[in-house]
């Protein structure tokens, strides 16, 4: 990975999207992935974020993740204007609890793709971008093998310690 | 209304929309409106999309009627580059029977509105377009309420004979 | 656009929307738009919504907004009744999240259209009665056009401040 | 109940319905009530549906059932117009299966209510009006008894039959 | 209407469904119809549940209102034990809004219909009531008539002084 | 397991179920377990259902298996009156493609529980009663660990055969 | 039943599960069954998750209830692993109401059922298990019996209070 | 890209799957990916699923397609047995329009992200691959941006011979 170019790009269409994309950058740190923020609307800036999404490959970035929400088209716009893989995180606001955005980030045309995530599904966006820089980057596919192996040892130590309680108040 | 220079344009994202949206243009003859059709994709094209709502004022048109399925971004992204009414008309394809369409469609931010009718609702955009411009055109008004008497007629021609049904069988 | 007469009329089927639709009167206020606010239930007073719908072009009106809920028939009861474009929000209340209300409002029957927004889309509502009206008031239409402009830089100057953060943990 | 004057009335809002609702005229007639049929739209015929309504008490219709599909508006502009018990049948028609014209039919607001009954339930909707007109007529309720009496017959006949079958190839 | 015996019936499965159920009770009351509650569940205690539907109608009961959640089976199941006219009320519990409890309600078999109305909607379960009573009871008819009106004009009353507001920062 | 009295009951609530149901009958046949196939309504013969339901333990009966659609509510009445494992297979028919009866079926309150299967999965309703038989019969296990080696086996046979397919043209 | 080995198995993905899954545990102590409670996720911990499915019949274990969310594979991957009866709790996390986790449990292949409760259903999952042993354990039936006949009496005892209530507003 | 061995993997549940998946393999052809395909079920054959799947990056693959029905476990059950990017296609298939399939690819939990496409959208795993591909392997990157272009060309012409409809019956 070059020094410190950015390597993933997250893009969201409001800043009031940052509480939930924030989970996806404090991943891609914990990963060691060098990133990008930016805030770029496919409705009110469209022309920037064409722009932004055509320009990203030369400017050295490797994975587009983009939350939105309601009728999500910005991960669909970002993946119109370029080729890079695009990872569509649909961000629950407004009444549908995320289904519209989900159903506006999933079901795209054949041709342009976009990785869906989970509704609300930043951190799982980040773990996504590493395991597709993770064919090219040994070192982020050692920090995500790491990270897996040490999720489990969590889960088995918790597991172990769990197989005693037969009773379900001794635990409150 | 100027000559013959179209005051409606009618956008599909792909040609296999045509039989859906043919509605649209069928009212829109009938009602007198002229207009334009254009198959432009606002993920295969989505340069050329944009720059046909960017100019779609100055070039005389002053209702755009967009019509699209799946994660149905065409309405949205003609909204995003230009401030007249753009009628949004979901199009069921694909498994989820149009829903995906509809959310896409109607679910737009602040700001930036699409004005959605039901799925595959392609006649009623027609309708929808000449209620705008009959605010400003009177022969379209009047085309609208001479349509609307003479369903009303024919409906309540129907409905009178009919009054004296009442044994179904008498009706096959 | 005559003196102060209103061109915009913002209807709701009950007080208890207007917390919703006050944000209809509020962005229509903002862009110079004169218009009135008229409860007027399409269930519990019938015939004075088919009134208020047939008189309202007569009257000057030239673009009816209506709020509602549930089976919210409002918007289609006015519909019914005016060639005038009408403009629907549904409005979440009850147990659905308003997808009772968008079916009610926007799968409306051939001939009689109601213009949609999103769930709750009070002020977009708004912003596409604005957009309706400029086909023929170019005020209007320069005071959308002046809104969308500086929207757009608002956001970009805030994307231009954001593409610096890397570090999630420097904003909280 | 009185000669041949008809007790129900079955209105729907476009002769495309009658396929689905002349099960209501048929299960109506089996019961030995009078009814008449009537094609009455909430959106194209508004004024005369009104009229239609508000007069039926006084023609001595006793109970209304009202078929409609998509934004199915007509049961509850009856209902707007009438404290008879009104009851509404969602059709489907269009792509949404019909839960457009349930949640229209069903999610009415306190004080107006419609008895609903199930996506092309027409003839429940019949049963249901002769469950309603027996706690005036008791003639009308010992057909309905009859009949259920029938059915209940006609199933364990066949569930003694079948308790026989331990091999389903023995049936085909 | 006899003495005091009750005429109508309000049936719900639990205690737990008390604060929706109790406003059927407080209407029915106000309309000045006498009835009875009575919890009785289809699942615990089902013998109890199908001798009290039927009954129902000898003991002089006209209508029964029931109202349950989730796999909503009381009103089904009392009318499957009864030709009186049984109204359901799906009761939101649980994780899905009511929608289990609506399908549950209104999705019923040939022969058995339920008479269902809006989640939650027990106020309106007793207007129904008293709508069917109406077509027996003048006096039922005539409470329902004064109450309509009397929305009616509360409503009229509010629209306008409505109509004056065309400043929304007039009004918190 | 007793000589040939049914370990099995197979239900259904309409003969027009049949075509579903006989998937459980053949795969309950072919593991060898006994059953008894039996048309009993919920709702159009509630007693015999319940009576059916109350003596099936006494009968010999270790595992009852419901299917039916619509507001689907025969495995719920039927663990109404039984404290045998009762399964539930939601049968789609009506217009909500099953997932009424899916919603009717799963969603029971607690005490009274059915174990749901998929929409029209007759067939796991017979593999689900052989698991639970499968506690207390030897044979009956034996019969399910063999069929799933033999349905591993020929997957992998074909997934042999198939790992050579690097042409999706090769095969038609 | 053997001493104290356990019979039943609680297994759970995630620690959050608890919460929910701990009503399983309580009502399975309730009725006298020995369990063991595990974590052990079907995406962090596969191997285990499998070990421990596979080797759950011989260890004695005679009925398996799994607790997960979202793409709730818990469940399933146990019911690959086994013959036994596994029973499926969709579990409520995420944005979907638990309806992920009630189509990723319910929906399962021909040949590997899951027995699937009502989202968040965990106690029933208990009383199912319960079921199920019963067709082996007379004690198990026993106590579910009388589980069963205390809450008929105390809802019958609650409902001969209630029937007295005419009047809501006596009960607060 | 190694001479011949596949840097793809293309998963599918059953052969049922084929006629769906046999479009990825098609589309990776076309762009010059070499691939391998292979039936393996989560639930059927889980032993073998798991072990290819940990096998999978040590073979030389570098990207894995998995599409699957119903409960569509696969993808996730590969995803967690490798770091690999995983592409999920949700396959319609059952009753419930790929909706239950969707959610079970899509709704994964943290740390173990599934890349999921359009219902049914297997054309798109594969461009969505071939993007993933793209970062590493200049070749695909090219015929991706070729097959980009030579898209946009063709809907060009279209558009441009469209242009010049303005009646919708000289088409047909």
């Amino acid at each position: 990975m070059k020094d410190n170019a950015p390597l993933a790009a997250v893009v969201m269409g409001s800043e009031s999207d940052l509480p939930i994309m924030r989970k996806t950058a404090e991943v891609l740190k914990e990963m060691g992935v060098s990133y990008e923020i930016k805030i770029s609307s496919a409705h009110r800036t469209p022309d920037e974020t064409a722009l932004y999404a055509k320009s990203a490959r030369d400017r050295g970035i490797e994975v587009i993740i983009a939350g939105a929400g309601m009728a999500a088209h910005l991960a669909g716009a970002i993946a119109a204007n370029t080729t890079l893989p695009v990872i569509g995180v649909p961000i629950k606001s407004g009444e549908l609890n995320g289904v519209d955005a989900l159903y506006s980030t999933v079901q795209m045309p054949s041709g342009i793709p976009v990785a869906t995530v989970a509704i609300n599904g930043a951190a799982n966006a980040a773990y996504l971008a590493c395991s597709i820089l993770s064919i090219k980057y040994p070192e982020i596919r050692a920090a995500l093998d790491a990270k897996r192996a040490k999720t489990r040892e969590i889960l088995l130590e918790k597991s172990e310690a769990d197989a005693r309680w037969t009773d379900p108040e001794e635990r409150a």
